[in-house]
């Protein structure tokens, strides 16, 4: 794959960094891959095994391993560690990325994971709802009143409460330019990958 | 209020914890509140506050606030720093009061985000979406036949689903014993009262 031109520094010198993720749909796995993406950092992907149903096979396998448990994908495997949640793959992940501030206190890494879980929430979490009101083992077809009843809440209620919430981000950054809106501190950070990646997956207007 | 004796000794010499939630109601409020019984540390409670109109105020003004923006309560004070998510704010709060290893690697603390994070998708968020599954703005009075559907979904198919991977997370942990089942490491940490405290709240049977 061609990478675009690298605008952090790897500082991380450990193990190779595997994501594992269903394949055919970008869904939460893209949030762990543009982070990778940005700081030009190798990783592998299951997802993008030539051989689909090998690649299913082993998130099946991963999804009912005892030994390191994880409830749902993505997971990213780096060495011996296997991380599941992807809030917390991102805040692992960035630091080590050059995507967030290294960080002795706790408090820029809790200040970056609290806008990305609530980014997350209403962009990620509610929206998934919308289709899935009632069960998320059924297909939208099948909860269709209820999905448009949800939806229609979703959109006049809830899309503006984020998104103001978004907006009170970026104004209380002092660090925030017009030309330069991060949402945290003066440059780049995950926290903006994941806003870009729900702004383009939602076509929420710039 | 009368202390139990103390199990974890205060590491932290900051400033005052101070919470901020929703008088009336346990909720997610509840399971910050904890860490503190448990590691006899004290703090300010909005909710305990005698005049209940002006908590509901601090609460209310807190939400609206451009100059630090939270989307919801709970929210953490602690000198200079404030922050909501409640996982979020577990997670800054345990290795503070006792409650979590001190982690330079990162690695210790993701693990247990990781689980405590699934913990309160399945038990927190996922059941009170049973009770408004099109809204959380209106009551569950409004949204009854909805609701049930939600709940038989969730009792059926989530519950199992979640409390397998609760199973799973004890028998992987080595340190795990019969009669010290903790979820991560060979001690009490966080996410034990985490699942406590929902054990408590739904009923399931220990």
């Amino acid at each position: 794959m061609s990478q675009p031109e690298t605008k952090r520094v790897k500082t991380d010198t450990g193990p190779e960094y595997e994501l594992i993720y269903w394949p055919m749909i970008p869904g939460r796995g893209e949030f762990v891959r543009l982070l990778f993406e940005e700081a030009a950092v190798p990783y592998t992907d299951t997802a993008k095994a030539k051989d689909v149903d090998n690649a299913v096979s082993q998130v099946m396998e991963l999804a009912s391993s005892t030994d390191n448990p994880v409830f749902a994908v993505p997971a990213l495997r780096h060495g011996d560690v296997l991380l599941s949640q992807t809030s917390n793959i991102l805040q692992y992940l960035a630091p080590k990325l050059g995507l967030a501030p290294s960080d002795s206190t706790g408090v820029a890494s809790a200040k970056l994971n609290q806008i990305v879980l609530t980014i997350l929430d209403g962009f990620v979490n509610e929206l998934h709802d919308t289709h899935h009101p009632i069960s998320i083992d059924q297909t939208y077809e099948e909860q269709k009143p209820e999905a448009l009843k949800r939806a229609t809440y979703f959109k006049d209620a809830r899309v503006p409460k984020y998104l103001s919430y978004v907006q009170r981000v970026i104004d209380a950054n002092p660090d925030a330019t017009e030309e330069e809106p991060w949402l945290y501190g003066g440059s780049l950070t995950y926290a903006d990958l994941v806003l870009f990646q729900v702004r383009t997956k939602t076509s929420i207007p710039p």
